[in-house]
């Protein structure tokens, strides 16, 4: 989890990309560890991979607001687990998202699904790596079968109120006055695991709570315990009183190059402080690491107007040491632009040649209830990346709306 | 609810069974009325009978333990309302039946529910009543459902932890550190009255908070609201300190008439006192109101040991009055067992001629399994009539699974 290894291991998946698919184990686990803030029980993993398995590792998502820059964060880690050889399973909650507007309709939710889909998969496309191990798994599939709702029932006799309350702390709102489904999330978030036949679920740190509560739980009803591993908590790309202030400031993954130009330009960016700054950590978990998926020489950032030599980073620790002396958010943020714009142009390729995901998307987020709902969309942890960012500010006036979930935040 | 309406309902009771089925519609509400402590919406009652519908009305038990004498007090309060022209629907919550032991099988909670379906079936042929407009539903038929479990997660959106537990408050074990399926199971309740699609729900006052709940919470889904009907808390039969100590010392609705007549003999009854008094309550709320559903003359005590003519009484005021001043223990409980025994005789007929009947008996309750299942049931509510006596120690003793339900215990 040092930048050393974030080298050995980028340096593995290149080796991986390259279609010499025959990784050591010790290659598999870099790739699978890198920038990772904790595991739980990493020897499940192991096991798999020394029974010559492909880990099976579930991250899921409610399929709510359109997904924006913030979702790369998680997206670099599924893409580096594709590349360890794991079989990815994205789990798309839509029944999560049905319940987080009530208002929103089944049809509305299910073309949020697809767009979900087909945006992370050109994602994953667009930092290269293989997506034929890639799975994904709508929540609506399985979480209202007979089956889960028993386990449902049953885990609920089995857990108490109060350890419900404790698995969901970081993620739900704590209140007497929350929804009682902030106290289900919970149950169903652990069952997932068992439904999805997965062998280890990747999330926020934030899940930290509720992947100790699975590892108890799961056993209780006889099924086997797995392996969990968390993402740091990454700030808002853009500064997180933006974010929260104005949604709409995200930067969509199908934003035209001189948007996303603009809203970089607009991000907070204190000079000098590398700590809590969005932009550096962007770049640490997700423009470091994609151009290193990509086999590309690393971050660079253009000098040309001044005459001088492009600066190029293949190294976090060393950026962040420039940033502190003198690397100045004038001379961070168009690099940054470029980096995002450069990872964006696939994708929007993608979808420009595609009337099908055209539709879905005019489909899934019609003008009118766009506006609306982004509105609405707050803090609810990482399984909901659309909400703002993870500060606490935004904690502490979170939405009333319970969530569960786990991914980045960015 | 008073005595001359008792009669008055009784009256009409004879008329509807004698075949002369054209009860006015104020004979109808007083047979439906009749020992009620308490109605929510009467008005949604008239206006089905006014628009010449048949009230569709449900009650629920939880297919545990035997069915014994208390099950005697909710089953007359059936028989009355189908003797009003009601369509009632005994709700088997063979689910609640799982979830309350996760020790027991399917299977065999499977046999417990048929024991159940036939036993209350007799019980209601054997206080004449007509059973056609009785209708059995097992839980699991929809509680499993896609479209329940959906309501159950919007529903769990809707209302909050706070409600939840103040709607389970007097039948769910109100601590932290209880299972989280007592918030959930009021939940259930609530929706039961949808999908049964019936117009009024019938339970203990126990149930009060929950019907309450019923009310409010149903129309937030869109679902109208129903009428709640409810049963006095009636004291146990054998007086509360005995069946709790004893859960075997209650009466079985297959005990031989010498073991009803023993278990009589040593029931609690403090003379004089008719308050808190389970003899006097069960005359009040099963043996006069059976007499008088079956065109008796009334509650009989023999007196021919000291050759003086029996005691007939029609009015429980006046057996109420007697007791307290020289109607001793020691004549009303012989009179007790014989009445109860003239009850449970054509069940008892029935058993024996049903070899089918017999063997589920033995399946749904293989003697090992009788006794550690009885040992733990508690106070659990009206719904688990199977459970001890409703006191305030047997309250505070609470077993710590969750219940919600609705029936009487006697």
């Amino acid at each position: 989890m040092t930048t050393d290894s974030t080298l050995a291991a980028t340096a593995d998946a290149k080796l991986a990309l390259s279609g010499d698919n025959k990784l050591t184990k010790e290659q598999q686990l870099a790739l699978i560890n890198v920038n990772l803030a904790e595991v739980l029980n990493p020897e499940i993993i192991e096991k798999v991979i020394d029974e010559g398995r492909a880990p099976r590792i579930y991250w899921g998502t409610a399929t709510t607001g359109r997904p924006h820059c913030g979702y790369l964060v998680p997206a670099i880690k599924i893409a580096q687990l594709l590349a360890a050889g794991c079989h990815v399973i994205v789990l798309l909650a839509d029944i999560h998202a049905v319940l987080d507007n009530l208002k929103s309709t089944v049809e509305l939710v299910g073309y949020r699904a697809k767009y979900y889909e087909r945006t992370i998969t050109a994602l994953l496309k667009a930092v290269g790596v293989p997506t034929d191990k890639l799975e994904f798994v709508l929540g609506s599939s399985y979480q209202k079968s007979p089956e889960y709702i028993m386990d449902v029932y049953k885990l609920a006799t089995l857990v108490s109120e109060h350890d419900a309350k404790k698995a969901g702390a970081e993620v739900v709102k704590q209140s007497d006055n929350a929804p009682l489904s902030g106290l289900l999330y919970p149950i169903l978030q652990v069952l997932d695991e068992e439904y999805l036949k997965v062998d280890a679920q990747f999330g926020g740190v934030d899940q930290r709570k509720l992947f100790a509560a699975a590892k108890d739980w799961l056993p209780r009803l006889g099924y086997k315990e797995r392996a969990h591993i968390m993402n740091p908590m990454v700030p808002g790309l853009q500064g997180s009183k933006m974010s929260s202030s104005d949604p709409d400031s995200k930067i969509d993954l199908l934003d035209a190059p001189d948007v996303v130009t603009k809203k970089i330009r607009k991000a907070e960016a204190a000079p000098k402080v590398t700590e809590g700054n969005g932009l550096i950590s962007f770049i640490e978990y997700v423009l470091l690491p994609a151009a290193q998926l990509l086999g590309k020489e690393g971050f660079r950032a253009d000098r040309s107007r001044d005459n001088l030599e492009p600066l190029v980073y293949t190294d976090i620790a060393k950026i962040k040491a420039d940033y502190e002396s003198d690397l100045t958010p004038q001379l961070v943020k168009p690099a940054i632009s470029a980096a995002i714009n450069e990872l964006l142009a696939p994708i929007q390729t993608a979808f420009q040649a595609s009337p099908e995901w055209q539709e879905i998307a005019t489909k899934a987020y019609p003008p009118e209830v766009k506006v609306k709902k982004e509105k609405k969309v707050k803090n609810k942890g990482t399984r909901y990346p659309g909400g703002a960012a993870r500060d606490q500010d935004a904690k502490d006036e979170a939405t009333p709306e319970p969530a569960t979930e786990n991914a980045m935040t960015a």
